[in-house]
């Protein structure tokens, strides 16, 4: 997975996700998080995902879609709908969701040597 | 610093920040990285900041604006221009700056102890 997403001229959407992690219990985490990336990439307007954890928990996933109703047929998917349980009963202490729809972009590429 | 940001009811605004750091140069960054969070909250409409970091470099930080006004003058800040031009020439690989307007929020907060 690309660490950046490469996205299109706006306007497209946006879906932030934060959240802070229950210390106790990681059971399935791992896996499931995977198989959501995984499964979130191959839904129709998906246009890219970037997710950054710190080591004490803290955790954004930022993932992009052509349209509202793109995110909100994800949002429905059925194996998605067992994650967002799971998340809730027992991987999140809290997170926030936030959907927004993206106005203006800039990106930087490093163009010589990063000395 | 709370981790997760208590924002208002939306519309709102949000300037989502992804990054590449360099590997060579982190000379001075957290220093300033540490003035721009102290120095956003000054500004007029700001609601709250999040910021995750990985081991391997890629950091998200959110910050969330009443409105694209508050975003545009805080972009224009003087010393946020420095700050800018720094990380262009120094400490950032590459990034990716998002402006949206959030249009819906859930927040979920778990009620009992966390088992």
């Amino acid at each position: 997975m690309e660490p950046l997403a490469h996205t299109p001229p706006p306007p497209y959407y946006a879906v932030i996700f934060t959240s802070q992690r229950t210390p106790e219990d990681a059971t399935g985490y791992a896996a499931m998080a995977e198989e959501m990336a995984r499964l979130a990439a191959e839904q129709p307007g998906f246009l890219g995902v970037e997710s950054a954890r710190d080591g004490d928990g803290i955790g954004i996933t930022v993932s992009y879609w052509e349209s509202a109703d793109a995110i909100a047929n994800w949002h429905r998917h059925a194996r998605h709908q067992v994650a967002q349980r799971l998340g809730r009963e027992k991987w999140y202490e809290a997170f926030e969701l936030r959907v927004c729809r993206v106005e203006r972009a800039y990106a930087f590429r490093r163009a010589g040597p990063s000395t």
